[in-house]
């Protein structure tokens, strides 16, 4: 290792060790262990361009060991990007800072993801990968390889430990990702101790058995075999590569090196002066670097730069000769055009036949597909069930990445954490789909889709007791307010062929919010008054005559047309009952406060929610005057109607508890 | 194979076609393609007594693809297990019969655990091995091994591919559980097609990789081999076993056997008349046996039931010779005494010091520890920060499994599922622990934990923004809300000391509840007030003057405090506030009317839940006319103190919010 680039490592380390000091809390351990083998990557093995982040063809690196964010935050000052200050790095982990505690994709410039649940960022890697392979079979032409780039992912054994990573990379495998290059920081410590108190596995021998090429440098602090090994990663083209590399936690620092405490809490101020003199660190003074490494470090951003402006030039010449492609290129990645799908008659076009949400739904994936060419997703095993199979457009594969129907085996965690890297890679409008009671495997990643502010669409079918035969196991009924009480995730849960229409509406427009498409197994009849309305979340689906009603029935889904059922039955009885139909509660949360009151008026205390679902979280609308015709337990293995008659979920027993609040 | 081997296997092919065509819903596939691997499993080698299912050292065995319910079923039909009659086999999957969809726990006599999530049941497996070597350690005398019997779990390639599978799988071979045996019905078939479309890893590799020796029968339909590898499988005692047997889904049946289609739709009329000739059988009447089969079965029956009773005389002799080991035992079954914790000076005395409500937890973890033998548990890697470890009582490990303290590594998923099968053994009282963001990783099993009515114990620490520096990521805001919507599952969020105490002592009383025990990082004040009265979920920790009060404050866990001086401050302005208790709404709901009412009557309407989550659900105590001082979004990385006033949690704000509907 020459003296600048050891100095050039060892900045990552002392300014990581200082950040964490300053905020008296942070994660030393992974940058100090894994600074080397992430200065080698970024400094001579990935094509990045710190002066534009978002490069469509620079290579992806994402630190699935989000806790060790100050490695990622050092790499970013140190190259340069968006200029993150020393000043940053000392507000590490401060209200409202460019370096949170986790790195958060969207607020930091050059961050590709939020990471931190362990594991997510192997998923989300395998999908970029997937998204490379698909944008390059899509758009690559003889001489013109515009899409021709890696996916680089970090991170250490509590990664490796969770399921998502098996999921993930026995997909990639199956895939033959050979773009997908996976750094596996290997120190052996666990916060519990050493990883052989709950981790023993051949780590290796597992990624063999997943059809990954492996490879291991034994000294994480050897620049040159690090480098071999990265080379010898992209030379395999056909396989995926895992490169285990032996590193120890805290490195540097001598009172901390290879021990569990190097982990979670800071250095203390004494370890990170002993780390400074133990390096051989010019000075003790907090977040100093010596010119001659940042001098080091902006040549290396010069020569990456460059890296790009060869990639423009082909991109110029490919714009000529393949206006086609530019054209589609540029389509792809505008995004959706929400105007004219609102407009589209064909999109909107419903008949009057009684139908399963989830059959409309696969009609209306049918037609998007040739609407939205980034259009792209499957099922975990499920598209028969959940009706998400575009017809002619090929299956994803190893020997067809221009396929769209992805296969994502039983695998539900980490089919979202793809969703999510295919979201984020750009250019794509994906989707994923399971059965509804499901969304539990699917919940920890939902969460980074939230978080990260990702449009990706969840298609959850089989949404309630009608489940029937499959039973309790297979019937949803916490999901629905488990969705709804998640921030910046949109549930659409709709009653026939035009609210399913806008549940897509709104998913494949969404900028910014995840969409859940919840959908019935069972047929359901066409509503007469549903309308684009459904786009406000809730909306009046059939009027009382009163401008304040006696009653206000409110439901969704499948249970729409069982309000509406009893609202026949009560104007026999002059009772005079308003049906609203709430598609998604999170939407109607978004109107205005008039709109609302129109919708829901203060005045009408006699309100009763109707939903084959727990009640939990219709209170807010129920208020303390009213009822719920809902789930009190879970389901039952039996025929769906029977079920539902059993449940209460019949014309009469609505009828009966709207009397017994009058 | 015998004549008489072949028409038993083919008995439970025939019974299985019959009673999924009769409910003309169910999964043929597997029962037709596994049906001689379970015959010769509970013929020949597993220790069982159909007269006694509950016979503590039976082998265990669980049907991890739980769709193929009519496997189990039959086999539980011919062994004469509870009389499940073949009336009850044409009654599949209808309301109220024996014999629903997936295998029910506590429904079916017979059936170990509830199983249909795929992936669960190889977790479930695992747990019950780790009990059953840990049950071994503590009981076990030289001559006298009462505990001593192999755990066996049957799934298909779908349990393979969930995470789960190899996060239980990789612990289970750090642990060398060399009485796990692992039945893998390989028969290279998905829902979407051939498993090739998603899974082409090497599996025996992968469970080598995991420590398991792992073995393979070529044909799935040779009762030799198999016998022979299950015994093989036996032999091998320092490390779990997987055998891989290779067969045809759907066999015996021409038109289906090997096709997708076999897999979870009826075979249809004709083709289950084409299966009972193809296979010879002697009637085509719907769920005939021969009477030489039940004859068959019947020996089996008898043979079996003489291992119990050879079993019972060596228990008998060790009553003698170790009286206390006795006592300890019947202690550790007879299940926790509610009445004499609920009365322990020693478990309920707490002092006046600011602690967080982990540490307090983690004390009164290390009295029950003491008072309930079968105390059982630990953390996914996370037992420094989630107070869960017990003192003195040691590791479980491969080299000491009397150890108490479990480590799961970093495998939230597998920990539950684990969690469930420790439960289900008998014996112990489990507990699993984690960060509280990280239930969304747990909530599919803690599912099955609801569903099965098991009182698992779920510590969950790091309950808010109070996380701080750790970010978004990490902290809580609709977490409180999921488990809440959950049925049958109870979470507490205590307040202090005497509202934690209360928490365990739920918990570890409950019979047929799960519990979640939802806790701060952060140090909370001892209330005055606070008192066993939290075993009612919510109760007036400060009243109001008046009876009925102008305001009533709803608070839990750390906000209490918060609504405390907000209370102290609105005095000052003559409103006069009630403070409510909530630290578990789910028990709250459980309370007469009576009581509901006099803790918050319908007559005030002004009321505001205090809580840094969600909103979500607090809308049926709020009503409409009310208000919240809850969080609205995620969370963020600062200091806690700062996020809380960010988020405004202050008590100008709860003073505010409270004059806002004044």
């Amino acid at each position: 290792m020459s003296s600048i680039e050891t100095m050039s490592v060892n900045a990552i380390r002392v300014l990581s060790a200082d950040a964490v000091q300053k905020a008296n809390s942070g994660h030393p351990g992974l940058p100090l262990g894994s600074a080397a083998m992430a200065y080698e990557l970024w400094a001579n093995h990935m094509k990045h361009n710190p002066c534009n982040p978002n490069w469509p063809n620079r290579d992806r690196f994402i630190l699935s060991g989000g806790h060790g964010s100050t490695l990622l935050y050092s790499l970013l000052h140190l190259f340069g990007y968006g200029n993150l200050s020393t000043e940053d790095l000392s507000q590490f982990r401060q209200d409202g800072s460019l370096t949170p505690g986790h790195p958060e994709y969207g607020h930091t410039v050059g961050v590709e993801a939020t990471t931190g649940p362990l594991g997510a960022g192997m998923g989300m890697a395998v999908g970029m990968a997937m998204a490379e392979a698909h944008m390059a079979a899509k758009f690559n032409k003889d001489e013109y390889k515009i899409v021709d780039h890696y996916t680089f992912v970090l991170g250490g054994d509590g990664c490796m430990m969770e399921g998502i990573s098996s999921e993930a990379f026995s997909l990639a495998g199956t895939l033959g990702l050979g773009k997908l290059i996976v750094l596996y920081d290997s120190n052996k410590i666990s916060i519990e101790g050493d990883t052989d108190i709950a981790f023993t596995e051949d780590v290796e021998k597992r990624f063999q058995a997943f059809g990954f090429q492996t490879l291991c440098v034994e000294d994480g602090n050897d620049l040159v075999e690090i480098g071999k090994a990265i080379e010898a990663a992209k030379a395999d083209t056909t396989r995926p590569t895992m490169i285990r590399v032996k590193t120890k936690i805290g490195f540097g620092c001598p009172a901390k090196e290879g021990k569990a405490s190097a982990h979670g809490e800071p250095l203390g101020a004494d370890n990170v002066t002993a780390l400074k003199e133990n390096l051989g660190w010019p000075s003790q003074e907090a977040f100093y670097v010596p010119d001659e490494v940042y001098v080091h470090y902006n040549q290396l951003k010069e020569k990456l730069s460059a890296e790009e402006e060869t990639w423009n030039k082909l991109f110029a010449e490919y714009e000529v000769k393949f206006p086609e492609m530019k054209a589609l290129w540029d389509d792809m990645h505008a995004g959706t055009d929400a105007e004219a799908l609102l407009n589209s008659e064909e999109l909107w076009a419903v008949d009057d036949k009684t139908e399963a949400t989830r059959n409309l739904s696969g009609m209306i994936i049918n037609r998007l597909k040739d609407m939205i060419p980034g259009l792209f997703g499957g099922s975990a095993d499920l598209s028969p069930s959940t009706k998400t199979y575009m017809n002619g457009e090929g299956d994803f594969s190893k020997d067809n990445y221009a396929g769209r129907n992805l296969h994502f085996g039983v695998r539900e965690l980490a089919m979202a954490a793809i969703g999510n890297g295919l979201a984020l890679y750009g250019g794509l409008k994906p989707f994923v789909s399971t059965f509804f009671v499901f969304s539990d495997y699917v919940k920890p990643m939902a969460r980074l889709s939230s978080l990260m502010g990702l449009p990706l669409t969840f298609v959850l079918t089989h949404d309630s007791i009608g489940v029937g035969e499959d039973g309790p196991t297979h019937e949803p009924i916490e999901q629905l307010a488990m969705l709804r009480a998640m921030p910046n995730f949109t549930v659409y849960r709709p009653a026939d062929a035009t609210e399913t229409v806008a549940a897509w509406y709104y998913a494949v427009t969404s900028k910014n919010t995840p969409t859940a498409i919840v959908l019935t197994r069972q047929g359901l009849p066409k509503q007469a008054n549903s309308s684009k309305e459904a786009l406000k979340g809730g909306y009046i689906l059939s009027d009382s005559e009163k401008s304040v009603p006696d009653v206000i029935l409110m439901a969704s889904g499948s249970e729409v047309a069982l309000a509406m059922d009893a609202k026949e039955e009560l104007a026999k009885e002059n009772v005079d009952v308003r049906v609203v139909s709430m598609p998604s509660m999170d939407v109607f949360e978004q109107q205005s406060a008039e709109y609302k009151e129109a919708v829901l008026p203060k005045a009408c205390r006699k309100r009763v929610a109707v939903e084959a679902l727990t009640d939990f979280g219709w209170g807010k609308y129920v208020g303390l005057d009213g009822a719920y015709v809902t789930m009190k337990s879970f389901g039952a293995s039996a025929p769906a109607d029977i079920l539902f008659k059993k449940f209460g979920f019949t014309k009469e027993n609505v009828v009966n508890t709207v009397k017994g609040i009058l």
